[in-house]
């Protein structure tokens, strides 16, 4: 029986990493870089400068500088919508030290995406006032050690106070380095090339949101390999393709039976494999990353792959057809059956 | 008759920036800034990288890469703090467009305050929900003409939507460029050296703190004419040389009568000069320049000012005496009078 599309939403809204408050939001957000700010500026902005090589639509936007190519990211990382903190027994809910080194690593995870080593980064936080210092602490050992972790140095930031009811903001930007090396950018992909992702998806929430390692390693040896596009996956699959085939202009074909799911989503899912596998292809927040490479280099990339981290072939880059914008040109093949992939998932049948 | 340290914080707020509220928040954030987020981060943070030439403390981080310095700061405008929005008739009122061009224009003064010039921004802007598009799209009018008038490229940026009832915060990092020039830092000044000021001080909450330029050509050609130490006049004169003493561990000697005084800060003053001139010493949101040159360069410095911007020597550094620490030894003459010149100010007498 086929569902309505409000159920799907339903439905992912349940799935999604923090709570209906959570997909809330993002909608919003999605509207607001779509129609907001920054598509604003993308669109009106005079000619960029001769040395960006990237800026708005990229995971980081690149500056040649001194010989070299230099990323710049800025990340926001929001009470109620990326974790909560009041109600310990909430999904989502982190400790303030977990809120620090998330705010971090979803920055990192962003220089990961463009093959880049991480250097140093500025932090923007917004904290209520009366919070007391045990929040502020936590928030900057958290930084600190992800800091740490990651190779990045904290070189400058501010603290605002505001009213105690409002929401925890850390703005985190994270500038990076190639050192020689080119970045991936996501608009490389070209029809025929493979669709691959790096681990496992879907059911962060349970907590791989707050513990995950950005794929820095990972990301930097197939940006040495040489592959065509690639981003991270933070908004989910079926939405980062949807990225990452727009700026590219190109579509895609994936098999709903190649998406690696998680243990988390299989658990979630109380071992409805479909659940499971529908979530790892809609839910948030995995930090993986997802790129193409030319169809001659997928076997060399699958024998010379050197970590233990999962590699998974989900699909083919695809020439559009005749009436499909850029990011509309999205199919999956689930059952035999192809289906359009839309933004935010298709539809599906239980 | 001499009056307590209450009666000059209560007269300090009154002449402020964004009426009490605003000191509040300030005197919130320097609480914050010496003992939270940034400043626990400077002191346990491990030794910082080898290519990183001044971190926290400085009005810019500064990165040594590719054969020239990069430099590197985030600053947040807030809500309540840097200006209002619901209420036409408040002091502080800023129109959306005048937001988004103070919030990069207060980024770009940090970047004229070390003679550099302004190349990139990111923005991290959260927005209360339900503001509207007029909210959103005067802000993005504001940054963007910034933009251009200012030389910087808007390269990426992501938009929060929080609560209804939630500030504004526009969390602006600016990425400059030193091309072959010495970045000036605050931690320069020696003994003996002449302390200059840009322009004129005190009354910007009339509105000059949402229409300043910020000190482009005047920093730039300082830090080509070579001087010792420079910060822009943010939280206002006796902070800001309370910051710059501290950081170069020296003392200074300025003038009461050498202080440059605004139109606005007299007229805010009815006409009384004494009102005026301490408003000048204590006012935020001057984005001057404060600089310090060595003695025998100041005549030449004189001379060769290329600007009409007012440029006015009002004292000398000093080396610190016995029992000072760094910031504390600062001293104003008033009246044939020395006097101790704290961080917010001096016990003066109407």
């Amino acid at each position: 029986m086929a569902r309505s599309r409000d159920d799907h939403h339903e439905r992912r809204r349940g799935q999604h990493a923090v709570s209906s408050e959570d997909v809330t939001a993002k909608a919003e957000s999605s509207t607001a870089s779509e129609f907001g700010l920054i598509d604003w500026i993308r669109r009106n902005q005079p000619r960029p400068p001769a040395d960006l090589a990237a800026g708005i639509g990229e995971d980081c936007a690149v500056w040649n500088h001194g010989g070299d190519a230099v990323l710049l990211k800025v990340d926001s990382l929001v009470e109620g919508r990326h974790f909560q903190r009041r109600d310990p027994g909430a999904p989502g809910h982190a400790t303030p030290e977990q809120i620090g080194r998330k705010a971090l690593a979803r920055a990192v995870s962003d220089i990961a995406a463009m093959g880049g080593i991480p250097r140093f980064a500025l932090v923007a936080a917004v904290l209520p006032q009366g919070a007391g210092p045990a929040l502020r602490e936590g928030i900057t050992h958290g930084l600190t050690g992800a800091g740490q972790a990651f190779g990045v140095a904290l070189i400058g930031g501010d603290t605002t106070a505001t009213a105690a009811d409002h929401s925890v903001v850390l703005g985190v930007t994270v500038i990076g380095e190639m050192k020689g090396v080119k970045p991936v950018l996501r608009r490389g992909a070209r029809a025929g090339d493979a669709v691959y992702v790096t681990g496992k998806l879907g059911g962060s929430i349970v907590d791989r949101h707050l513990t995950f390692v950005p794929r820095l390693a990972e990301g930097r040896w197939l940006a040495e390999f040489g592959i065509s596009a690639m981003l991270d996956v933070s908004d989910g699959l079926a939405q980062d393709l949807w990225q990452l085939t727009r700026e590219s202009k190109v579509g895609a074909v994936i098999g709903f039976d190649q998406i690696p799911v998680s243990e988390d989503a299989l658990e979630s899912g109380g071992g409805d494999s479909v659940a499971a596998r529908w979530a790892a292809l809609t839910d948030g927040e995995d930090y993986e990353l997802l790129f193409t490479v030319d169809e001659f280099r997928a076997a060399d990339l699958d024998r010379a792959w050197p970590f233990s981290t999962p590699l998974t072939r989900i699909g083919q880059v695809t020439p559009l057809r005749k009436g499909e914008a850029p990011g509309e040109g999205n199919w999956i093949e689930v059952g035999g059956e192809m289906r359009r992939l839309e933004r935010l998932g298709y539809e599906h049948q239980l």
